[in-house]
């Protein structure tokens, strides 16, 4: 099947010339010295240029159309499937839009990195103006069936459309919004001071570095280091690099972002490496990415079973900020809930209603039934209905995340499919491996059990089936809220004395 | 100019992907994690590859004798000289030699390291005889007039002559060979134990930086990172790296290594940026390129002067370890002389002859007059003539560089050629600005007016001329062993009582 095998080398190549640029990236982020920054823009826009043509070469669909007609076998099938979304997303897009878009959301992650520094949205307002326009003329260069948002949400959860997450969010917010309110009138309140307290920087590297290894981060095959936004980057076969930021006075800012981006790092590391730079070897969506990293974060993380292991290696470690803390008092601060105005501080429960609000406002944006200058008093109003509190600025408000400012609308909602998606593994790993024994291999600090189920079930098969199909074959189950509902029920009720 | 416009276009778009290689090389020498060698290897060859087609293209070779016939001003002739020169060579070479010089050399530094550490000649003899047969049919394929070692020392300084650098190095011994006889037989000796004492490795660190800070080295467009074989890579403006490694009972390594490498990234931070990419933008040469590196690791940082001002504040720094030492013992310790083994560990005195010897070697190699089955007894025998000492094995003699494993036959010259350099910049650099204001400077910590110089004689220009012809526009005379020979004279009759 030549046409086949030459279309996966060119795919391949282009794929070894992008994870250049995913070193690079990574670099950007964590060492390259300040006055860098110029020449690396200059690499970073020659590496994606080339990329680009590498897999619109004409060429590429030639081979692409051959190798389909050839009988692929089914691994082949799955490859071709996700090469032809690609390519055909990519080759839809007019190069002049591209490169508009790519020159409108560089200068508005500058205009907004400012615009939220002094909470002003009329700031940002034109370049948001801006961007909702090029992604409109986007989403119609891509094409779509129904709605507009489905062209946008196919880039990062390939298949998935807004109709379906759109019901799947509605049953959601039905029962989460009366379990919040019970939470949050339940009178009780854990002290959260505990976490607040002096925990040195080196022993929370020690501390968070140990964490990491033994949920199966391998650190002969990647690296934690510092940054001012954390993230994970897999860079290829045995690479993969976590980051993470200190906070002296907070131990959950850099241990659970250790735990979360380990999640991504496991599922990175664990992907086939002869299957590198096919789909065969890439993530099956972003949705099923969150999945693993909200999996250990929170599943396993914030599990009592996963803390009658750590805390007593936490309370060596802290020894005066933790002590006369018992694990009772620790394990209610890591679990508190509390309605807040930023996402990426939100706690489990309330985070999804964080995600429903832009996932309906970025909707809205794109059919043009919400103006941009009329998201800050929408936001507002919105938020307060969901949460009962108001956002005090556009900082703490529709300005808070970076999405936007990259065009990267229709990307909200895979955080919540992750949350939904970890639960619906974690409850079916449980049925699996049997969910008493699962406790005692955390409570004995041990995580191989799990980490091979969810390698076998998920990271080695890459985009052999999209996410949804994914689910259906692990769970037996469409993906379903009740789930993470059940979890949520499960943890919190007893926590905050809430009858089942 | 439009065929000149297009050339440069094309040029510097092959050399910001290049250095998208050089953040790889860079990351992979100090922090990539063990298992990502064999993706990296597959990123260097592919970045190595695309840069080859880029410059390779039969269009530059269109577009450069078009813009050769436009009537090119200086600069741009300047710039067209050497793409000629880098593209003749380039084409010159047939693919199959370039990928299989690429592959032998590539597994013969795996085998030179083993053969190294086994002091086992035998097992990397088969390999030392593919690279020179392989070299030979380099130099065969690019063409010489006299010797065909010229073709290969075209590589690293462009224009220079086997014949020319014979002729310097023969002077330079009848010199240099009577000098070290008379400061061997001197009878006198420093007191070497005192570098050989703890010194903490963050102390290290810290007195390193600032040094380096001191000098010119520039943190805001740099870094400095730990390795096992120290280096410095020039990224692109604004970005360039230096490394080391501690010794905890050992001054030199790092604080020489520091300024060593600190003199080269001097000169990177200093190329012109609007030029990057282009010849003008370029090092003018290896040769001179390890004149900076040498001028800051010895005219200036083995110097009495500097040593007034940075001794107290290594007597700081180092309280315990320094206690009782004087300046006078310290400069003798850092200044000793000795027959050695290890050329990256010779002195300033003995280096050449180490350097001499390779070039001997390196140009009978390629002639076929040395066998490499005799490059052991060879190599023994001229040494026991050149030092008084015979190596106890060939890990200490003809095994200790890498050089010839990974094919630079033709590199080690420059070496000496920086050391002669330095010299004669340094000499000419007291005359333009008065030496003992330049010692008054040092005294202070100052290095500002020293580097201003160098920027504007040596780093503003790139490759505008070649290194001969830039060292007689700044010194106005071609190049002499004199001012090393006079400099070394200077600096080791008084330590070693040798009358003038």
């Amino acid at each position: 099947m030549p046409a086949y095998d030459d279309l996966i080398r060119r795919w391949k190549e282009a794929a070894i010339l992008s994870s250049c640029g995913s070193v690079l990236g990574w670099d950007e982020r964590t060492y390259m010295p300040r006055n860098g920054s110029a020449h690396r823009a200059e690499q970073m826009a020659l590496i994606a240029k080339m990329c680009h043509q590498m897999t619109t070469d004409p060429k590429v669909g030639q081979l692409l159309a051959q190798a389909e007609k050839a009988k692929p076998d089914e691994m082949q099938a799955a490859n071709l499937r996700e090469i032809r979304r690609s390519y055909d997303r990519a080759v839809k897009l007019p190069s002049d839009l591209v490169e508009e878009i790519a020159r409108v959301t560089t200068q508005a992650q500058q205009v907004w990195t400012d615009a939220r520094a002094n909470s002003d949205f009329a700031k940002f307002r034109p370049w948001l103006e801006k961007i909702v326009a090029l992604k409109r003329r986007e989403a119609e260069a891509v094409g779509f069936k129904k709605h507009p948002y489905d062209a946008l949400l196919d880039e990062f959860e390939p298949g998935a459309t807004t109709e379906e997450i759109r019901s799947l969010f509605a049953d959601l917010a039905k029962d989460l919004t009366p379990l919040v309110a019970a939470i949050l009138s339940s009178g009780k309140k854990p002290n959260r001071e505990i976490l607040h307290r002096e925990f040195p920087v080196p022993s929370q590297e020690f501390f968070g570095r140990m964490a990491a290894d033994k949920i199966g981060f391998d650190f002969q095959a990647g690296r934690l280091d510092v940054t001012t936004h954390p993230f994970c980057s897999g860079i290829g076969p045995g690479d993969c690099r976590i980051t993470t930021r200190y906070n002296p006075k907070h131990f959950n800012e850099s241990f659970f972002g250790v735990l979360h981006e380990s999640g991504h790092a496991i599922y990175e590391q664990n992907l086939p490496a002869e299957h590198f730079g096919t789909p065969l070897g890439t993530a099956a969506s972003l949705g099923i990415h969150e999945s693993q990293s909200r999996l250990w974060e929170n599943q396993v993380g914030r599990s009592r079973p996963f803390w009658e292991h750590f805390f007593p290696l936490a309370a060596n470690t802290f020894p005066q900020t933790l002590a006369g803390v018992s694990l009772d008092d620790f394990m209610f601060a890591i679990n508190d809930v509390q309605a807040s105005f930023i996402r990426v501080e939100a706690d489990e429960a309330t985070y999804n209603l964080h995600i429903i609000l832009r996932f309906e406002m970025e909707q809205a944006l794109l059919t043009g039934d919400l103006k941009v200058a009329d998201v800050p008093a929408v936001w507002n109003e919105r938020f307060g209905k969901l949460f009962g509190i108001t956002p005090p600025n556009d900082a703490q408000g529709c300005l808070q995340d970076i999405h936007w400012s990259f065009g990267g609308l229709g990307y909200f909602p895979t955080y919540t499919l992750g949350n939904l998606y970890a639960a619906q593994f974690m409850e079916q790993a449980r049925k699996d491996l049997s969910g008493s024994q699962l406790d005692a291999d955390f409570r004995a600090g041990k995580f191989e059990r799990l980490k091979k189920w969810l390698n076998e079930k998920i990271h080695h098969l890459g985009q052999h089936y999209r996410a949804k199909v994914l689910c259906e074959r692990i769970t037996g189950k469409t993906l379903s809220h009740r789930p993470f509902v059940e979890y949520l029920k499960a943890k919190f009720g007893p926590l905050f004395g809430i009858p089942a």
